[in-house]
């Protein structure tokens, strides 16, 4: 099996045809690692989300500095591996925060099918705090594996 | 959609027909996540895995907190996820290690379908350096959603 290290451009089209990763934040330096929707924006270099309040909020609120994996494995001998690192942004009602809102908004339209463990909460709650943040890309990694030309 | 905590006993169940997940460790609080197998074994509480020696190994060796998230996910309705907290730990050729490695050994012979990004190093190095560790848990939490019975 033979790996190579992606370009940046190979990473990015990885994000772009993806919507599905797990993000690790970290607090007192104890990770914690949990699976995310997300959307790119190539444009702004960003991923958008939205998560229920709750400990991976309060733990990014502290420290913003997240690492979040996107995976495309076809087999066992053909896969190809992504790491984002950057830091978080929460979008707020600010009239600042506008433009970055209605981005967010576009970008989850675009993807109907989510489904949201990110956003639900234990028990029978039918409504509950959510919010929008984004993940300022500072520095993209990949793999990529296969039997001959990869 | 009802989504209720998992008990350690339904958390145990996920780990024990699980082999493969996400490991995220953390030095000077930047999180960094990658996928992994691994073997848990239930009597000792910890999950066996192996290594190269890279990024990953050299945090761990730093600051041995670690979180692990284990998914079944059969659709946007229906999944569970386990996450593990717990700590590093290498298993070396000391002879104190003696049993561990055995019992690492013992668990990795039942996996012969892994296939290996965690030991896959850039480049047609046909051997290098890998290591076995484990992960003790430490703690344990879950997730179960479902539209009715969960």
């Amino acid at each position: 099996m033979l790996v190579h290290e992606l370009s940046a451009a190979e990473c990015e089209e990885l994000l772009a045809r993806s919507d599905f990763g797990r993000l690790a934040c970290a607090y007192e330096n104890q990770p914690y690692v949990v699976p995310v929707h997300f959307s790119f924006d190539v444009e702004r270099r960003c991923l958008y989300a939205f998560s229920a309040i709750g400990q991976k909020v309060e733990w990014m609120r502290r420290n913003p500095k997240v690492c979040v994996e996107v995976e495309d494995i076809r087999d066992k001998d053909h896969w190809t591996t992504v790491l984002v690192f950057g830091r978080y942004e929460e979008i707020t009602d600010a009239p600042a925060h506008k433009g970055a809102r209605e981005t967010a908004q576009e970008l989850f339209e675009k993807r109907p099918e989510w489904w949201y463990p990110a956003a639900a909460r234990v028990g029978r709650r039918e409504s509950h705090a959510v919010l929008i943040y984004r993940i300022r890309i500072e520095r993209v990694t990949g793999r990529r594996a296969g039997r001959d030309r990869v």
